[in-house]
C-alpha cells in the first residue's frame, strides 16, 4: 500500500502525475522533451538509458514500464534485460554502449562518471550534447524511481498493465493529452 | 573542468542551466512550484530538505549553494551544518526533523522511505501532502546532484559566489526572469 492516497487503479507513477497536476506538468514536460524531443540518439537508444537506471535502482514498477517500451523499438525484450544486466556487451552501437555505461555509474555513484568514461565516450562518436542527454535522462530516472518507491506506489494487478502502458508510451509520449481529467 | 562545453563563469548548475533552456525551463519551473510555491512546509524546511540530499550526495556546489539560501531563513549557517550532519537533533520541528529523516533515508537509498518513518511522521503532524512533497524534493535533489556532478561542472572561484547566489534564489526564487540572454 502507498505512503500516501493516490486515485485508485493508477500504479506506479501514474496516480502520483494524476493526483498532483501542479508538480506533473513540468515533470511531463521535460520528459517528453528529453525521451521524445528531436535528438541524435534514438527513441529505443532513450529508453535503454531509462531502463538501466531504473533497473540498477530496483525500482521494479519503471524497469518494467521502461523495459516494455524499449522493446517496441528494435530489441526483443530478452535483448532489453540483457542489455540492462550487462552494458558491455549490449547489441547497441559502440557509442550507445559507452552511454549505457555511463547512465549505470552515474545511478550508482553522484560522482561515478570518470574522465576515461567520457574519452571512451567521446572516441566512439558521442557528442556534447549526448553526453549532456544521457546524463540528463539517468538523472531524471533518479528521480523518478525515488519517487514512485520513496512513496511505495502500488503495483499494477498483472505485468499486461505494463504493455498497455508501452503502447501509450510509444503512441503518445510522456505527454497527458488524451487522458481523463484528474480524479482530485 | 567539465565533461562537457559550458558557458565560461557560470559554475556548477547555473551553466547546465543556461547552456540548455529547453530542458531547464520545465526544471526550473518544477523547482520554483515545489520549493517556492504555496507549501505549509516554510521555505527554509524545503531548502534544508535540498540541503541534506545535496550533502548526503557529497555534492559539492549544491550542498553549498543550498546551505547557504537555508541560512537566510532563521538558522545561523553553524546550525544549517550541524542539521545535515545529524537530523534527528536538528532545531526543526517534531514534523520536519521526521521529514528530514525520511529525505536522508531516501538520498541513500530507493527503497529507504520504510512505513515506521512515515507512521512517525504522521503522528508528528506531517500531511499526505508534506509527506509527498518531501519525496518529490529530495528526488529533484537526487537529479540535480548527478547533473552537476556527473557532468564534473566547474566550482565557483570563491565561496562568496555561494553568498550572491543565495541573495538571488531568497529574492528571485528559481525563475530566469532577470537573467541575460543565453550566451548559446
Amino acid at each position: 500500500m502507498a505512503h500516501i492516497t493516490v486515485p485508485s487503479g493508477l500504479p506506479g507513477i501514474t496516480g502520483l502525475l494524476e493526483s498532483r497536476l501542479d508538480t506533473s506538468a513540468p515533470i511531463r514536460d521535460l520528459t517528453q522533451f528529453i525521451l521524445r524531443g528531436p535528438n541524435t540518439l534514438t527513441e529505443g537508444e532513450r529508453e535503454l538509458i531509462a531502463t538501466i537506471v531504473s533497473a540498477g535502482n530496483a525500482c521494479t514498477f519503471c524497469t518494467n514500464a521502461h523495459a516494455a517500451t524499449a522493446a517496441r523499438y528494435g530489441w526483443t525484450r530478452d535483448e532489453v534485460d540483457a542489455i540492462v544486466w550487462d552494458p558491455t556487451t549490449a547489441p547497441v552501437s559502440d557509442k550507445v554502449r559507452h552511454l549505457l555505461i555511463m547512465a549505470r555509474a552515474l545511478q550508482r555513484n553522484v560522482q561515478g562518471i570518470t574522465a576515461d568514461m567520457v574519452v571512451a565516450a567521446r572516441k566512439a562518436g558521442a557528442t556534447d550534447v549526448e553526453i549532456h542527454d544521457t546524463v540528463l535522462i539517468a538523472s531524471l530516472f533518479c528521480l523518478y524511481n525515488r519517487y514512485v518507491d520513496g512513496l511505495a506506489s502500488d503495483y499494477p494487478p498483472s505485468m499486461d498493465y505494463y504493455e498497455k502502458l508501452a503502447d501509450r508510451l510509444t503512441t503518445n509520449g510522456y505527454e497527458r493529452k488524451g487522458l481523463p481529467n484528474a480524479s482530485h
